[in-house]
């Protein structure tokens, strides 16, 4: 699915049935709420987020666990699962959904290299989570994470009555 | 200053003095946490910000007050002043940063027109405050949005010893 088509259908689906978002982003850090303001209208769905770069502004802007971060690290299922959980729940959302990844060009590990990236949503139908492994530089790795988690955040939204 | 040079001035200002930074954006909507976080190594000043689109947002995540959003609406000098503080509060960081402006098509009013847009900076020095009357379409508002308020953050790091 293209982009732009992508984003119109997530808008619709969003605003047909009532659904709110709230965004908590490591990696990607404001992009997936930036996508979601593109569209003029876009209050109704977009109510906030939160870009929690440190971990420290994970723990504190989104109640994750510090004993999680410190046994998962904060590139991981558990943590993208819990800052998707603490934006919902702080912001009083439909969804909350996250991103945390490894965009390059450092602070990869051979097991977690340059382009691992978890994406969450956290919803009325249950918990969702997609890890990804993507190619290309810093900017790529950024744009593509938030590509997948709005695909990922449709298909929850789409699941629902 | 073209935006690449300005980018990379704020990087080195920032990291000469030690300086962190918290965003709180509403009409940009996470492209200032975004753009700062372009540059690799970025974690050194970008601790994390928040995205408040609604007003609730801007209550619960930084702390605004809610007699100052019905006195002077959301798009004010005191509402921007509250955020950029709220942000650097809450995330404990050198700067707090803030956007609150209309993007349009929609939501201008003859005293709030399409393109009016305040930032803000609270930091060491004090607080600093532009209002901006930007023109061109809503992508053009936003972008030049996070220009003007990087501009006026490198302006108050320069001001510190």
């Amino acid at each position: 699915m293209a982009p732009d088509r992508l984003d119109e259908d997530l808008a619709n689906e969003l605003l047909a049935k009532g659904l709110t978002v709230a965004t908590a982003e490591s990696c990607t850090a404001g992009l997936v709420a930036a996508r979601l303001a593109d569209r003029p209208g876009s209050s109704a769905y977009l109510v906030g987020g939160f870009v929690t770069y440190s971990n420290a502004a994970k723990i504190s802007q989104l109640g994750v666990d510090a004993d999680v971060l410190a046994e998962h690290g904060a590139v991981s299922e558990p943590v993208a699962l819990a800052m998707a959980r603490g934006a919902r729940h702080r912001l009083e959302t439909s969804f909350g959904i996250s991103t945390t990844g490894v965009a390059g060009p450092g602070g990869g590990t051979p097991e977690k290299p340059v382009g691992l990236v978890h994406v969450a949503v956290s919803g009325p139908g249950g918990d969702a989570h997609l890890r990804l492994m993507l190619p290309g530089d810093r900017r790529r790795v950024r744009s593509d994470t938030v590509t997948e988690l709005l695909r990922l955040l449709l298909d929850q939204a789409r699941a629902l009555p």
